[in-house]
């Protein structure tokens, strides 16, 4: 018997706690606090409502519930599941059957952990599909949170009993993410293609018009016809191309999609999801025999990451007309130019059958993108979903200290010229600027003296600027700071520096219709809503040339580590991010009726 | 007709003011200020009063000296002189007979020159020798000078309108440093061997025992005995060993000496000095038929730098004790093993020969070393002699931070663990702390962000630590709080730190009657004392482990620059260097009639 959102919202309150009892671990107190936001209009609220009970209270009641689950030896010498969040837990994860060897380094981490934190390990450890984690992946993850900070390891184990809380809830309501754990399934199954010296590791690397690649596409293109699109082809760059025509052949059409390749070892979602969401909304419409006032086209752009050519934003620029036919005769690692390794796809390879992928705007209502959060925003805020106010401006630089080397002995402070601490010095100073800002981001990513001995005082140190804020106007503010500090350190301390910039790219704010309906989608699913500008380049940055676009985030685990491989993110959220798609759809048909868009 | 010192200081002050007319251009108040603290003992005394007038002056009085010289390309033009120090500087030095080109990139050189520090460019082209600087080096030094910062190059000018003065003062006085002038030669002859690989790029480098290190040590056999000392050999591990015998054969013995090996690409004096310095005493010694109450033992040691072996000290830890056994096994980066260097350079490398080198401290007053400073100091201070009051207490650490990379774009400020910057507030941290001892150093000589990547948020950042303080209580307090500091930072920003320990040499500090020593020499000679710390290692450390030591430090040019080809020192320095030894020869002669030694 099964619980449901009507009965919970129509209970007692006494009768309300008893639906809700042990979700967390001997600590009622969180569901009795929610429970006083009834009525919820979906799961989704409840639980969001149950993670703010528990953000809002102290931290001694978070340590409490922590230490309320029994510590990670224990539950292995028991050979039992490493939690309990359900009774058939045991069955489908855990840390059973464990080697004596196994046991002993268990119980070595136990203690190293114990010792750290001072509170036991916590992990969800039905993952992010709800089906189970290995030993092997349960090991490598106690090992790797081992390195955290306290506050940080303790914020991470309130997310994971929070995940432990809505896979109970998703059980003791009867829900199950179908549509979400599906999509999840295809992230799965697309990234068993990876590039020749990645794949035998494990790893995902899928980069332009490898065999891999290539596969990738003809699985796509497959798995398109599969879900009832009209029309599949791969185009003249490799784009995977899938349309579900609309009500009528004269119909517009919503253009949206991301990209299907990878960095090297990089995760599964970024790019794909903004692909297979909309896919499953075309798949469900199929299903139900449904057209929509308009048509749907999703692309798979073939190359975004700019990995095995420096070509970045290749499928995406095809559609507004920016290939630079000086692509064609760059060869990569290897020597192969794109122009052979497009012959050799059975492309054609030729700048006309390329120039013909130019989109006309007249024919698309917009561009819609959805893509992985790539940042620890969401993740940290409990939030499943957000929504993109810009793609964030930025401006690079490859930049050089000169000052002069001395002998580290001999020479006294005030009379170095530094080159390493001037670059110290204007480190902190434009992380400090940019914190000011709350949403600019500036970062020296590359750091080096070059030749430095332990005994110079370092004359020369490279370093980058990496400077991004959600508009051009602050971004320009925040860049005339930091080169304004850069030379003020330079007169201070008489250091030259040399600055050379390599990119500059503009904002490109979303168009806030498209943006509004984002917002919709997501408080119709009974979510906060999240406006964030996105810090990362996107495919939608090409379309914003030529059409009005919008994007929506979706949460990234492990503080939303992207090009890595634990990339990862659930099937609820997948779910969550599937509906908020088909309703924007549905806002985007009912407009249309309206005579909107 | 030239002045005596004896003139000056009994002539009117306008006469006075005539007998120094012309030293500094069109600056007359330099000489007449000056004049005001005679009588002076020396001519040292009186080329110090003169830079004291001038560094007490303001900066508006030391730019209209300077301006009051002619521009380098107006110079050029005329193919004149750089500078006019005297009448016979023309045929001495100069940008004389420019080809068009050469007279096309001065005047390129020039505006710049003028246009970044708005003072025109002052050199003295007569050089460190006084015999003048090629065309070639000037232009080579205008190049360099133009990096400089604008106080540090009005600073530098000021110096070189002083050795300008001087040269000028010495040709005034008749004056000659004829003993500096013939060991600057014997500096510049000795360079003539260099290792290969360097040698046919003009680059000295000689490691130990190679052919061009052999080559040194048998030249400077020759030039121990033509300064006749009564045993010269080289002993079995190539130290070569001059001793110059006492009045009786039971005299003790002064022991003094430095290194004859060189770093790659390292500077002519470094080490050497301190062994011509003490030959030419002996020189002296034996010119005039003189025997002393004691031996003079100098040797030249032949391993201070551990370039080829990592064998740091190897000569002067010879007569010590302390040979590492293991060292004999160990290979250049060519596989030859020390013990078959040693075997191809004739000696018996055996330990028993080794060993047989350690010295029995009681047949040893103490040991003494004259060193270029390697540092800036005395060169800013316009001294040419300083007192070592005792080599720094040091310790080295690598170390690595350890945050979390991430998205530079996608992960705001407040959520970051960047390890560059945690790696930069302790930079500036340790500058500070440093700073605020005054004699203390810290520095980070290496740094690098492993693998960055200009849109990655550091997660890992490596850097060296190297401290040092005058004694090992500083040093440790030093340490104490940088590494405190450290930990404070590591737990603010969410940074884990991993710090090896790769050094850690006590202090060696001076021995205060061996310094007094030097204090009276440097004293007597109408220099102002200057008691300074060693930053740099020395074998003096070495034989501090077994008898008294005292070193003594002169002015290197270029800030002090060491471990590179600009390393320079004046005749003129070199000459007041052999003048304190022999005082101290003189102080120790004395002392032991009245018994005291």
């Amino acid at each position: 018997m099964t619980t449901t959102l009507q009965q919970l919202n129509s209970a007692t309150p006494a009768e309300a706690l008893r639906l809700l009892d042990g979700l967390y671990e001997h600590s009622p107190w969180i569901a009795e606090q929610a429970l006083a936001q009834r009525p919820f209009v979906s799961l989704a609220a409840l639980k969001h409502a149950m993670v703010t009970v528990l953000a809002n209270a102290s931290v001694d009641a978070q340590l409490a519930l922590i230490r309320a689950h029994p510590e990670l030896a224990g539950k292995a010498m028991e050979s039992r599941s490493l939690t309990t969040e359900s009774t058939n837990e045991q069955q489908k994860a855990g840390l059973t059957n464990c080697t004596p060897e196994e046991l002993a380094h268990i119980q070595r981490l136990n203690a190293q952990y114990i010792a750290k934190f001072g509170f036991p390990f916590i992990l969800a450890v039905r993952g992010p599909r709800g089906t189970g984690l290995s030993k092997r992946e349960i090991i490598a993850t106690v090992e790797r949170r081992l390195g955290h900070p306290v506050d940080f390891e303790r914020a991470e184990c309130l997310r994971h009993i929070h995940r432990i809380a809505e896979i109970r809830l998703n059980d003791k309501f009867g829900f199950t993410p179908a549509v979400g754990n599906a999509v999840w399934d295809w992230h799965e199954d697309l990234a068993r293609h990876s590039d020749p010296g990645f794949a035998e590791q494990g790893q995902l690397t899928v980069t332009y018009l490898t065999d891999a690649h290539r596969a990738c596409a003809a699985d796509l293109v497959a798995r398109m016809q599969a879900c009832g699109f009209d029309q599949v082809n791969i185009d003249a760059v490799g784009n995977v191309v899938g349309r579900y025509h609309g009500a009528t052949p004269q119909a517009p059409a919503l253009l949206t999609g991301s990209h299907f390749d990878t960095v090297r070892n990089g995760g599964q979602y970024d790019g794909r999801l903004g692909i297979f969401v909309p896919m499953a909304c075309v798949k469900r419409l199929h299903a139900e025999g449904k057209r929509l006032p308009f048509a749907i086209e999703v692309v798979g752009f073939a190359e975004e990451e700019g990995q095995r050519y420096k070509a970045t934003f290749l499928g995406s620029g095809a559609l507004t007309g920016h290939f630079n036919p000086a692509w064609l005769d760059q060869q990569d690692a290897d020597g192969v130019t794109m122009r052979a390794a497009m012959q050799h796809a059975g492309l054609p390879a030729t700048l006309e059958a390329i120039g013909a992928l130019k989109r006309d705007p007249s024919m698309y209502l917009g561009f819609v993108e959805v893509h992985i959060e790539q940042g620890p925003v969401l993740n940290e805020l409990d939030l499943p979903l957000g929504v993109v106010t810009s793609i964030n401006a930025s401006v690079r630089y490859q930049c050089e200290a000169i000052g002069m080397a001395s002998h580290a002995g001999t020479t006294p402070m005030n009379r170095r010229r530094d080159a390493a601490t001037a670059v110290a010095d204007l480190a902190l100073y434009a992380e400090q600027r940019a914190s000011t800002d709350g949403d600019s981001v500036a970062t020296i990513g590359m750091l080096q003296v070059p030749g430095g001995s332990i005994n110079v005082v370092p004359g020369r140190c490279r370093f980058s600027l990496d400077l991004r804020a959600p508009n051009n106007a602050q971004r320009d503010a925040l860049e005339h700071d930091i080169l304004s500090q850069l030379r003020r350190i330079g007169e201070r301390r008489g250091i030259a520096f040399t600055t050379e910039e390599v990119l500059r790219a503009p904002a490109a704010p979303s168009a806030p219709a498209w943006q509004a309906r984002w917002e919709h989608a997501v408080t119709a699913l009974g979510l906060p809503l999240h406006r964030m500008p996105s810090g990362a380049g996107h495919d939608a940055m090409k379309l914003h040339e030529v059409m009005p676009q919008a994007m929506l985030f979706v949460r990234g685990l492990n503080s939303g580590i992207s090009h890595n491989p634990l990339e990862s993110t659930t099937s609820d959220d997948i779910e969550l991010c599937v509906n908020a798609f088909s309703h924007l759809l549905d806002q985007l048909a009912s407009e249309h009726k309206n005579g909107t868009p």
